[in-house]
Formats: structure tokens, sequence, C-alpha cells
């Protein structure tokens, strides 16, 4: 089982019970989702970005108009891309120990913006982690498709995980003798059946991989 | 109809047909949610942190230790709060084309840490935005719960809302004639069935208010 090197920003500082410095751990978070929130600095104030991603067992890739402007800016400039899934609710029978169980996962470093071959691979993963099996079905990016694309790269090396589950923990308070409900509602991100484009010419079938969707 | 003023980091720069001024759209995207993502600069690098937070037609309120520690640096420190709703994916005939829907709000401001009364207004917010009916129904904070408890305020003057919506548009390229299926997969976050804590004592039932979750 290997272990992500501690640094002074992912040392955790507060709920470290929830903390993990397991790589394994990463890496299921990281899996788990397709759309990341970059931070970045423009014009002295951070801004928070939406945007799609992929990783491998090393690399975050990322699209980022945005990150690319402010790489423009300053090729040094260093980013925070966090990955958040929502598990659910902690209600408790107190407001106080109320709570949300997630999974996030934090990494730091300076993204490099790639080229050629490296961006055509960086976008074959992006693509996959959104939708299985759509890089090889769909049209792959040309020469020109290409060049339009920004497409970056932030290594694995400096990250953060948390991760909060398990039901609340008032239950051997006084707050137990209220007689109130106290539990989890779990939250999940579920897809729906597919629906065709209203241009899509008759009989063309859903392709399995896109169908699969709806039981991942 | 009321409008969004724009400022020069609200305006929109890409994809601005996605772009939208409408407070109507601002507050239905904040309403849609209860976690953001939260942008500071901690020793001049951002860092992007999941936090709960709640809305009113004028006030953002947010949990934020990492805020109130920039805060107490820098009392005029501005921030970003971004909350995101990835509502599907956009498959295509060329991955050039692909894309995510989603609705998504940045807001922009310096926010205020709550003491006392507007404290207790605001976590009334939050824990309804999250579980509505469940401030009346748990034991609500007493003076030492609601004195360890952060709680910022951010005004919803300046922001930004993009949605991107509907089905790929590439039915009209040459690459309609490869045959392939585009479309569609809409997603969306479901709460699954409340799981009483392991400690819950018997007879108690869960009440309508959390059972209504589900239909949510």
């Amino acid at each position: 089982m290997s272990e992500i090197a501690v640094t002074d920003r992912t040392q955790h500082r507060r709920m470290r019970e929830n903390g993990s410095t397991r790589k394994e751990d990463l890496d299921a978070v990281l899996a788990a989702g397709f759309v990341c929130h970059l931070g970045v600095i423009v014009d002295g104030v951070p801004m928070v970005v939406p945007t799609c991603y992929g990783a491998t067992a090393d690399t975050l890739y990322f699209h980022g108009s945005v990150a690319s402007r402010s790489l423009r800016q300053d090729p040094d400039a260093e980013v925070c891309v966090t990955v958040t899934h929502v598990d659910g609710l902690s209600l408790a029978r107190s407001v106080f120990e109320h709570g949300i169980n997630y999974r996030c996962a934090m990494i730091y470093g300076t993204p490099r913006l790639l080229e050629d071959e490296e961006k055509l691979d960086g976008l074959r993963v992006l693509t996959e982690q959104c939708a299985p099996g759509q890089w090889d079905y769909a049209r792959q990016p040309n020469r020109k498709e290409l060049a339009a694309t920004a497409l970056l790269a932030l290594d694995l090396t400096e990250a953060s995980v948390k991760i909060a589950a398990g039901p609340p923990e008032d239950g051997d308070s006084p707050d137990a003798e209220l007689g109130l409900w106290a539990g989890n509602v779990p939250l999940r991100p579920v897809f729906g059946a597919p629906v065709p484009a209203p241009d899509l010419a008759a009989g063309i079938a859903l392709p399995p991989h896109i169908a699969a969707l709806q039981t991942r």
C-alpha cells in the first residue's frame, strides 16, 4: 500500500480523523467522477471553475481555458484541483452534530499545457473517464480540432484526501434521550435513460457502452 | 425579471451563449444544491474546498474554517464560491463536440464572519437547504455550540451563471454521415432510503420530512 507524501499544505488540520494519505484512496476518489473544481488566481482573486477531468495513476488531465490563460500570465502559477463526491447527509439528534458524508481529493501543483501526442493521450483518458468506450466509438479529434483544444496535466504528487462516512455520533450523548430519529440519507449520482439527439437519423442503435452508463 | 450586474470578472468570455445574467437563474442554481466549492488564497496559492451552504434571495451562507482562517489573515480578502450541478453528458458524433450539460453559479466577494442572531439565522437557512424541516425537528444549537461554529455570509451582488443544456449540435455536420449514435445521457443526484443510526432506540419513527428527501 503506497502513501502520498505530506506537505505543509496537504497536512490535515481539521477533522484529522477523516484525512487519508493512502494512494489507493486518492485513486478511488479520482476514478469515481469526471468533473473537478479548478482554482486559479486571476488579478489577485481566487476563481473556481468546474471542468472535466480524467486521471491515470500519476497524472490528472483537465480541460482548462481559464487555467491556460492563467499559465500564460505566469507559467509557474500553482493551481488547486478539487474533486468532491457528496455521499449523503448525516442527520444527528442535534443540528451541531449534523454533517455531510463525502469523499474529497485536493491536488496542488503547476499544470503543464499539453501538445501533440501527449494531448491526444490525455484527451483519450478524459473522454474514457466521462463515457467509457466513447473514444473508440466516436470520431477522434483531427489536427485542427486538437489545436483548438486546451488540455492540461497535473502530476498527482501533492494531494490531500478526506473521507467522511458513517452514522451520526451523538447516540451516546444526552441528546439520545430526546427520542429523535438519527441516521444517514445516502445520495448518489444516477444516469438516466439516454435521449437520442432530435436530429439523429432513424435506425441508429444505442451502442451498449452508452446503455451501460445507467447501470454504473 | 431582474438582472445581475455584470463586472469585469463576471463578464462571460467563453461560451457566451451559455451565460446568463438573470437573477432567477442564479436563485434556481443556488436552490438546487447544498454543497459549494469555496476558493481562497493561502500563502499565495489557490485552495478549493467543498463546504455546505444555504442561500436566501440576497445572501449565501456557508461553513468555513478555511475561509475564516483566510479572513483572519486579511479581513478584505475576496473569495469565489462556485455551485455546480452536473446534468449529464452530451455525446456528439465527434469527440471534439462532446460536452457536459451543467448549471453553474460563481459568486465573488468578501465574506463576513457572522455572530449571534445572524449566525443562528444563517445556520437555519443552511440546515433547511440540506434537509428541509430538520431545523425545527432536531435540537437547535446552544450558546456554546454556536460559538464553536464558523459561519460566513457572502452578498449575492457579484455573480456569474452558466447553463449548458440541450443535445449535441453536430447533426448538420459531415459527421452525421458516420452513422453514429448521438444524444444526451442525463445525470442527477438521487437520495436513497434513509439508514437509521445503529444506536437508534427502538420505536423512533422516520419523520415525514426525512422520508420526503427520496422524492426530491
